[in-house]
């Protein structure tokens, strides 16, 4: 295992004290390994909350900051975080407006978040919504989930509804926005490679030197099919295909190419190319593109695609401005 | 080889025609390969342009906007661009107050952008100056370079020096600025993988499942050393301890942890949090950080390691707002 660690058992806790280091303006909790804005709690505004396994960074940690999220649990690699830190996060955030949790699909995250809003309503009466994203055209349940997982849209979402919050909107309309997204995107995923997660110490999976796997959860869950490598225009049909079944999209959509973490951006600019020529002949306009490695899966080679139905609104927040270490324009 | 690619001679047109996608603030110059900020050439102001082999993205087409950099020429990867495309470069935004090439110490590149420099002047009179950005301290001399290579410290130097034209500062001034940064900062790189140029096909060197190379140049150029596999914190005392050698620091460094490509963002935080520990026991204080894949080696894995002697004017300078695809803050 070639990796830029210390001892696997530390990697989490080594790595929110470089990013506590590299981005002074956030306040991180090292004991309950949550990630705040500075300013938490903003009072009257709602709090919105994420979280998961460590591995997808910047996801989520880094996208805490104003206009996204107010505060982000990390769990061990690929592993949900715990009650206890989401209560925390919780509790940290409350600004008297009630809190959005922004889970994705998978079943220790979602029984996690919930125990955690029950600890928390009946401790401080902090109302809790929750959205869970489910976004992901791969497979219908899996290793580690019941009903589709959650994945690209979760970045698009957090940046839409942090705005809207920002806003200052009540958390019923945060809830309902943050669902309405959720609903607008699709995903699908494909690796060239495994990852390594430092406590196993050897690839997740294993994969031939001409193979490819096409619907790849972020965790090198098993997708739908192995293939062989095929040229990036190939690919970006494998993976659109699957989306453009699964929902009708029209012209204004955000376009998302995702990056699992071991992908150059030269080769993600290259699928970004292929999938805006489909969506042209499909008659489906791009209104706004995300390129880069937003929620990967450790050093994995590969790529996603997400879509999501924009509308004036939504744009409208998409484009608000953001200050986090992982997104970050118009202020 | 494993890509996401079409054909390997397309990859760079295919990036480029992704970037312009997903970027359209940004204008590209297709046949040149040149990308330009949307607004150049800006009346009055000195023009930015900078260049070199792809395959290192986001540098240095991710550079090009508001505030850094005016254009920049894209090669073959891992090959200088030629000096036409360097001219239309120039000429393109030349704004009547002159231009400035920031050249990283290549000799193709040196050589190609001098040629540039002289068809331009001969031809349309634009005065031009060039700054040599050579703050790798690994090797005096390489397989490509006559003295020490050009790294990390190109990345901090366009963000500083590009401020300071958007101000409106006249060229010496701004090519003085160029080669004060330059002088004031130092970096060394690390590899735990190698990388594979699309149009090879085969990996650029070999390294053992057990071994890293300490010193590596960003095309794979062989480093100093090396070594066995070694923990985070042991990395970053063999990329710190020539750098500290090499030049006196004190307190107030712009501390730039770069990665790769290949090495995801939660290692690189791993090495930010052990070279701020080095750092503070040598008494040198961090005035501002930089984690991330910012001058990277396609899927290399690894990282290197800038430290940058800041003031206060060249914190002001980075600090100002920046609005490009790879750095973008404070507008």
């Amino acid at each position: 295992m070639k990796k830029l660690i210390n001892d696997p058992a530390d990697v989490v806790s080594d790595a929110l004290r470089g990013m506590a280091l590299a981005h002074p303006e956030l306040r991180v909790d090292h004991e309950n390994r949550v990630v705040f804005r500075g300013d938490a709690p903003v009072r009257g505004k709602v709090g919105i909350v994420s979280g998961g396994g460590s591995g997808h960074e910047p996801m989520h940690g880094g996208f805490v900051g104003r206009g996204m999220l107010d505060a982000a649990c990390a769990g061990e690699v690929f592993t949900s975080p715990v009650p206890d830190q989401m209560q925390a996060a919780t509790a940290g955030v409350d600004g008297g407006a009630g809190v959005l949790h922004i889970v994705k699909n998978y079943t220790g995250d979602v029984m996690n978040f919930e125990m955690a809003a029950e600890l928390v309503a009946a401790e401080s009466g902090t109302e809790v919504a929750t959205v869970v994203v489910d976004d992901d055209v791969a497979v219908t349940d899996s290793l580690y989930t019941a009903g589709r997982r959650g994945v690209g849209t979760t970045v698009l979402l957090e940046k839409i509804v942090g705005a809207a919050a920002e806003e200052g909107r009540p958390l019923a309309e945060v809830a309902d926005l943050a669902k309405r997204v959720d609903d607008a995107g699709r995903s699908m995923g494909m690796a060239l490679t495994s990852c390594t997660v430092p406590a196993a110490g050897t690839p997740t999976f294993e994969l031939a030197d001409d193979e490819m796997e096409i619907g790849i959860g972020i965790h090198g869950e098993p997708g739908r099919r192995r293939v062989k490598v095929a040229p990036a225009r190939e690919v970006a049909e494998m993976l659109l295909e699957p989306i453009l079944s699964d929902r009708d999209f029209t012209d204004g959509v955000i376009c998302f190419v995702n990056g699992m973490g071991g992908t150059p951006l030269i080769e993600l600019y290259v699928v970004h190319a292929e999938v805006a020529a489909i969506l042209e002949r499909s008659g489906i306009g791009i209104a706004r593109s995300l390129v880069g490695p937003y929620m990967t899966s450790l050093e994995m080679a590969g790529c996603s695609v997400t879509l999501l139905q924009a509308d004036d609104e939504l744009l409208r927040l998409w484009d608000a401005p953001v200050v986090t270490p992982g997104l970050r324009w118009g202020a």
